[in-house]
């Protein structure tokens, strides 16, 4: 894996610590702290953002010094405490810098001081679990990490306040002995190229530079061995795909990003020569980027992968994301419509510049794009494709996954799609089985449902041969293989992306083809979603699609289980699913029309007499009411060689319940057929009022991919 | 029922007809014109309202005129194109009248025509049931008059353009016609005491104003036989309280304010003298904030009986409301708050006031009280207690239920509880079992399972006995009984409601007291919810609390139903309930801790060895997918004859995904302990931290009725 992109580029660095002799240094810097100041009296984003960390702070500064001995798991008392702390720290050391009252930094100095007095002492973290090294701090050593990266920039901040003593002991009994924990007992994790490494690295190296120790600023750089096996070049090289694409997907992306763009600001500033945010082809700039196109309009991240589903551009790293990449990279006018909504600005150079251009008008509608997005650090490890229709207030959005594993949070979910429109989930992911710092709920990690459920390959809106999952669940043959691109396009009238995925199921290859076609008879563009599976051997091919909203109409023959329902198979996430209804159609199609958010869509699809269509619900095995009642059907072929799966999805009418109107309630495609499906050509027809419209997939001509006439 | 409250005042109704000769007359004034057209330039709310008016004018004008001969039930093409041609006219009037562009006007002109040249040859509507009286234009009568009450008021906005031909034309061949169909050929509905009634006079009353026939006019007031038994003055004095309820609910409530308003506004047009807003004590102006105060600080009304859940203050009936409430009645300032929150006003006089004193600034926080709102044309059958406590950004509000039956849309849900907390549902109603103007569930109209699920007991938060509903669900033994006020008492400390029911349950009588208590040691108020029951007979006592969220704590032993679900029994409305698991604890306590809209709610109950926590899951026996799978827990007692509910509710804590901190995810209270169970006492007590609380009860003590200490 370890192949630099820019190793010729490394060679160079020279260590110039020297030149940023002030302090505070890192993103507030003292050449600019006098504008900085002034810009919160006149720009309302800086002011209003400033004044959520002056609240924070003068709650720290209100009460009594806590620095707990710890004890508790994600959740529990003396974890959040030290969470809090580290916060305080840090907006305190700030609120310090802006109003220059020395109460914030005498908080600071005494709480320091406090840890420095007991962080000797303190062993393993007594809840520490096999799953992830231990913390002292924390549970587990990542935590740790994220403590001190916040920690050092406190100290920056309130570094001219204290006198030499204090700095000595805060050195010589906090920093020192956490760097010591961080890069020499954890090397194994501060060497590793992972989200926990860069978190690592930019803990050990941001404190380096602060407090001038050039050894660990190039062993966070380079690796231990200072050799770029490791350390954060190599990071930079090996986690992000060319197209800024992070392998474990957009959840963690965002949790990544957040270390390196904090090392990255750290690395400018005291080695500006390095040009860091150029390095890899200016790879942290579309990392951001990327992160931002990874969302929907309503900001949230696509939930792929073990993701929480409530993270959106919101949350506190695409903050330091969008004002570091406005900031400190290029004046990308339409990330002002982000901060806009993020509603907050870093007190920093790169606020001050945000909010001073927002308040300049400046801002312009954020560009969400129909993209492919690479996976693989040579960026061939397949990848996701992103088709969009309509503007940031009423857009469409079908994504399909088809990356690579993306290591151990990765899901069994190859060729899966997710769907949006009018600010909805249509067809949703499950996201992962976690609430994160709920105690009552295994600790606040991952649930036992995570691996049963979430992850499995039912949980998708993808094909499950024989109730089993991809990879047989199986991690390491997972990441064994990865998904290849076939075609992308994105003309206005028809955004095409289709992948293969030929070793998740031995003997059975499958290629997805999604468009987002334009038709005039529709008021939008209807989404076409073909599956072909290619295969010498009998199996049984289910096609979920687990929906959001009520079905309002089922027109076709449905066998409801009123009286009793039981599970739909043994495992593989099967066991967690209840049967409520199974549906079947002699006419060729069936279709399901689903209402949400005061629209229709109604999912046409290809039947024959064997089809059969499960209803379904989410929750049996479940005794822990850990899983949400999610509803999908599921498009189940129960015996076939060769398949094509084929649903035509409209958007279409409106309800509106304060108004008491209802319009175009049912959908207007019908008369679905198959033509061809070979293995060069897929071919079939639908009539939308009285037009027959005619598709035509030639797999193997780039030129003429696809044709609708 | 029958006894007018103010029936000297109808004595001195003189008919003076004559004393508004010019038109427009109703909503929007000649008188006013002039100023309202300066308006629109100079007030944002209303220059914004215009706007969206004439928007839907320009549509009308641009497109054909559609007049179809009516086939479909509601939501089907025919049935919302009438709607749809009604809005086109009144919206073309008002167009007309502000801009004077003759377009508008000729648009309801030849649409009139139109309807004239069609509307007697029309037969009774082909899509009418036996449920409700069938219309010509739609599938029910009721349609019908909302359609003439609309329609006049185009009508009278247009007036002065036509020419007497034309007038001729429409008054004869239309109006006429339509009111003969609405006060003979529907006299019992002319005459009924309930909604669709005052939709009917307030058509035929209001064509009678405009085209000048006094006779419709009389009848309309006073009924047919003009003798005051029914019509407009005999349903203000009987359908609602003195208190301003109506005796359906909420949900009929601000159905039924329209037709009120609206030809309240046409009396006071014409008939001045009558000071019909102040007739009954003033009670239209109490129905209105009534209204209000039966809505959560999200807008939404209280859903009780049958209801749509969506509806809110924001619904066309309550701008109508909110906008004649302070032009016409009186300028309370605290409706300009809820005029903002609706975003519209209508292009009227009063109208213009309430957007002109918005731009001056005069909005001041709508104010929701703790009230009692009676029942019963005398205040004497019931009401609704509603206890607040917090601002309008984030309120608690517990509501119990203890009106009278309310006529064929109420539910058997006596001393049903609501509660409400941080902008959400905790503890929901179920609402009506209705997919509205969706022609694939029912045609829009009530589903089967309304009645077989929304309206049994079980639905709602309050005891089932022996599983079987109120009343068996007989409606005519429910409509001659209600509950009774016992105590009510609002605090800033303690505020308390307290209602009973004897006859729902043959045998068993039932007292529910619900408080929402300031306790130190708490962040949020605690609810107390006691429910006590005697008995001379063994029952099983179920009390189901439905919940919205997630439970994410339940430390008792818990038998969970993982592999097979089956409905919790054969009928009223158990047999929707899947039984997911069974809990019982041996401590004397139980707990449920309920994550919702990111902040923790803790139910600690009483339990004994024989008491049964049933967790469920609705969706049972439901074939066509008509049910919203919603979940809850039942504490169920199997076998008592004297029993005592107890239920702690406490709000606390946090969780912020974005920001990843948790705080108090568990409760406080803890160590709830019966003390004493008499007819007389109820006492028990519960400790917070360190600090013992008990609370007494005594219900037959008005002046001591209960003590905390």
């Amino acid at each position: 894996m370890l192949v630099p992109r820019f190793f010729p580029f490394i060679a160079f660095i020279i260590f110039s610590m020297a030149c940023v002799a002030q302090h505070p240094s890192l993103m507030l810097s003292q050449k600019n702290l006098a504008e900085v100041v002034r810009g919160i009296g006149q720009y309302p984003l800086l002011k209003k953002s400033f004044s959520s960390v002056k609240d924070l702070a003068d709650e720290a500064v209100k009460n009594p010094i806590n620095v707990p001995v710890p004890k508790d798991g994600g959740g529990g008392f003396t974890h959040e405490q030290h969470k809090r702390n580290y916060q305080y720290i840090l907006a305190c050391g700030t609120a310090y810098q802006i109003t220059k009252e020395k109460k914030y930094a005498e908080f600071v100095r005494r709480i320091l001081i406090n840890y420095a007095s007991q962080y000797e002492t303190w062993p393993l973290h007594p809840q520490q679990r096999s799953s992830n090294p231990a913390g002292k701090i924390f549970w587990q050593n990542l935590n740790d990490c994220v403590w001190q990266v916040y920690v050092i920039q406190g100290y920056d901040l309130v570094y001219n306040y204290l006198n030499v003593a204090d700095r000595n002991s805060i050195e010589q009994h906090l920093f020192i002995p956490v760097v010591k924990f961080l890069m020499e007992d954890n090397k194994e994790t501060f060497d590793r190229i992972h989200n926990h490494g860069t978190w690592d690295v930019a803990a050990v190296g941001m404190t380096g530079y602060i407090i001038n120790k050039k050894d660990w600023v190039e062993k966070a750089l380079k690796g231990s061995k200072k050799d770029n096996t490791s350390g954060f070049l190599a990071q930079i090289n090996q986690l992000f795909s060319p197209d800024g694409y992070y392998t474990e997907g957009p959840y963690y992306q965002r949790y990544a990003l957040l270390p390196f763009l904090l090392f990255a600001k750290a690395i400018n500033q005291y080695d500006p020569q390095l040009k860091i945010f150029n390095y890899g082809n200016g790879v942290l700039k579309k990392a951001i980027h990327t992160a931002l196109q990874m969302t929907y309009t309503n900001g949230a991240f696509f939930p792929i992968n073990d993701a929480l589903k409530d993270k959106t551009f919101e949350s506190e790293e695409l903050i330091y994301g969008v004002d570091l990449a406005y900031g400190d990279i290029s004046t990308d006018r339409d990330l002002l419509d982000i901060a806009q909504k993020q509603d907050r600005v870093i007190i920093s150079d790169a606020g001050l510049k945000v909010a001073k251009e927002i308040a300049a008008g400046k801002s312009k509608p954020f560009v969400y794009k129909t993209l492919w997005v690479s996976d693989g650090d040579k960026g061939d490890e397949g990848g996701l494709g992103i088709l969009r229709s309509g503007d940031n207030n009423d857009q469409q959005c079908v994504l399909l996954k088809a990356s690579a594993q993306g290591m151990g949070h990765g899901h069994f979910d190859r060729l899966n799609l997710l769907y949006y429109d009018n600010g909805s989930e249509i067809f949703s992911d499950y996201g992962s089985a976690r609430f994160l710092n709920i105690e009552t709920k295994s600790g606040g990690e991952y649930l036992p449902e995570n691996k049963s459920w979430a992850k499995q390959t039912i949980a998708h809106n993808t094909v499950v041969v024989d109730q089993v999952s991809d990879f047989k669940g199986e991690l390491n043959k997972a990441e064994a293989n990865h998904p290849q691109l076939i075609y992308f396009n994105s003309s206005n009238d028809l955004k095409v992306v289709s992948a293969e995925e030929n070793n998740a199921f031995e003997g059975v290859q499958m290629t997805r083809t999604i468009v987002l076609a334009n038709l005039k008879e529709l008021e939008k563009p209807m989404v076409i979603d073909v599956f072909k599976i290619r295969s010498n051997k009998e199996h049984q091919y289910d096609l979920p699609y687990w929906y959001q909203g009520h079905i309002t109409n089922s027109p076709f023959k449905i066998q409801p289980n009123t009286k009793k329902l039981e599970p739909l198979g043994p495992d593989f996430g099967y066991q967690h699913i209840w049967l409520n209804a199974t549906g079947s159609s002699e006419t060729g199609n069936a279709s399901v029309t689903v209402l949400n958010n005061q629209r229709f869509y109604t999912t046409t699809f290809l039947t024959d007499s064997s089809t059969r269509v499960k209803f379904v619900t989410l929750g049996a095995n479940d005794p822990n009411f850990n899983l949400r009642n999610e509803k999908g059907f599921i498009v189940s072929q129960p015996k076939a060689k060769n398949h094509l799966f084929i649903s035509l999805v409209e958007s279409h009418g409106n309800t509106n319940p304060i108004a008491e109107t209802t319009v175009a309630s049912t959908a207007r495609v019908h008369s679905l057929k198959l033509l061809t499906d070979n293995d060069e050509v897929s071919s079939f027809q639908f009539m939308l009022q009285n037009k027959t419209y005619t598709i035509t997939i030639n797999y193997n001509i780039k030129q003429a991919f696809i044709t609708l006439q």
